[in-house]
């Protein structure tokens, strides 16, 4: 029987890297916003794998490696309004998601956790990701204080609600960045976290992630230019890591006269879709 | 300014009572439904503190905890189609949704996890509940695998969606099991943790949940006859702690021919609504 799951976007607003014994202990701290435009992941039993997104046939990827780990054979077929590789979490949205459908299609009987565990992993293995998968598992406005899977990994969240805008002007390689030399930007992302854990706040975040994007030498022009329009509109903007991605509160990309999608913060973690 | 949470209603199906050193240690493990029938609560600045529950004056009891702990002077608002003092978690709803709705309404800067620990102290010390709070906040079908609030307490989840009725026949006194001798009754939890641990699915947690009522003690008559007459008609359902409810999957109780309340697991953890 075919299994749909839903996975929210997640975009990051700054983050550190944190590289430890194992892919459960590895991860990343941070913070970010999960999104109403997400990712849906169908699973169904085939002799035949195969993974599609919004139709085409793609890499699986770390999908690949969430099946290998869960022991089935079936085919995944996932669908999502979001950019892919600009900073929305597709990636993670599609191992999670995979995940969840496929304990339920084979009846697997894991836990949540066990199920943000594999789909981690494969994230971290791939290089694809850090921290999205945890932070799309939970839902909100997802604060990460430790890096990695449950039990090692743990998060706080800001209690906020939001309508938000975003546009994309290019992708960035996730991989490209995290697994080159992450010093100077670890520590700009552990500066942020302690700023937005003083003040667990929409307005710090916001903050909190320019600053970043700035220290970790992450912006490129396009960004900069659209979060300046934003700020000059009265807004509040952030970039998207890892992506040419800009995050804007309610509709300030719109004011700054940016075409751009709107989406909301989504108040639930990745679950299963009733039939 | 007022803001409004919403806060699922929460259904626990057994638990085991940890008494530590503070009440942020202190707590229950076990593990439940949260319903999409829940708290509605309106905070608003006020001179004169007041609580009402459905439109009606009420003693404060852990609300005035939370609001003191945040140093706020509003009044509380709550709204509920959940049966009250009858195992729906309407106490832990009412002190969470103060807790989130008075951080918004007064900018308080806090983060989720620091009015998770607010309101569960608040229930704690009130004796009003144990572990609602921190399955409140997270949504699902929450497991409490540790007791406490963050970071005390850790958390997982069954990975499941369900449509679910409910049915009440009388009131249980939390406090007075709570407070008592519940060495036989944490016994008979932890087992059932045990249980659910090994094959984290619906039909075990209802399974563990009937167990453990009989073993505990706390079935009555009306309760045992319901859950059997659910059963016979090919369905699942137990009671929830602690009321003298019963609650079914799908249309359970009305398959039996019982007047119920028709809910659905929330995927969602407890939050602000957007106005």
């Amino acid at each position: 029987m075919g299994e749909t799951a839903f996975v929210p976007g997640h975009v990051t607003a700054f983050f550190s890297v944190h590289r430890r014994a194992g892919p459960l202990r590895t991860g990343s701290r941070g913070a970010g916003l999960t999104l109403t435009d997400g990712v849906v992941v169908t699973v169904e039993p085939a002799a035949q794998p195969a993974v599609t997104l919004n139709g085409e046939p793609v890499e699986p990827g770390p999908v690949s490696s969430v099946l290998e780990a869960l022991a089935v054979d079936v085919r995944v077929d996932a669908e999502t309004p979001l950019p892919v590789g600009a900073g929305f979490g597709v990636s993670g949205g599609m191992a999670l998601g995979t995940a969840l459908a496929a304990n339920a299609a084979a009846d697997l009987a894991r836990s949540e956790n066990e199920l943000v565990r594999v789909a981690h992993r494969a994230e971290v293995e791939a290089g694809t990701g850090l921290g999205d998968v945890v932070a799309q598992a939970r839902g909100g406005l997802p604060i990460r204080l430790e890096p990695g899977a449950p039990p090692h990994g743990t998060l706080d969240g800001i209690p906020a609600v939001a309508t938000v805008e975003y546009t994309t002007f290019g992708e960035l390689d996730t991989n490209a960045v995290i697994s080159g030399q992450t010093d100077a930007l670890s520590a700009a992302g552990d500066a942020a976290l302690d700023r937005l854990r003083a003040e667990p706040t929409l307005p710090t975040l916001f903050a909190a992630a320019r600053d970043f994007a700035r220290e970790a030498g992450l912006l490129t022009p396009r960004v900069e230019d659209a979060i300046e329009a934003v700020q000059a509109a009265g807004g509040e903007a952030c970039m998207a890591m890892l992506g040419e991605t800009v995050l804007a509160l309610d509709g300030g990309l719109s004011a700054a006269d940016y075409d751009a999608s709107p989406s909301r913060v989504h108040p639930a973690g990745a679950s299963l879709r009733m039939d």
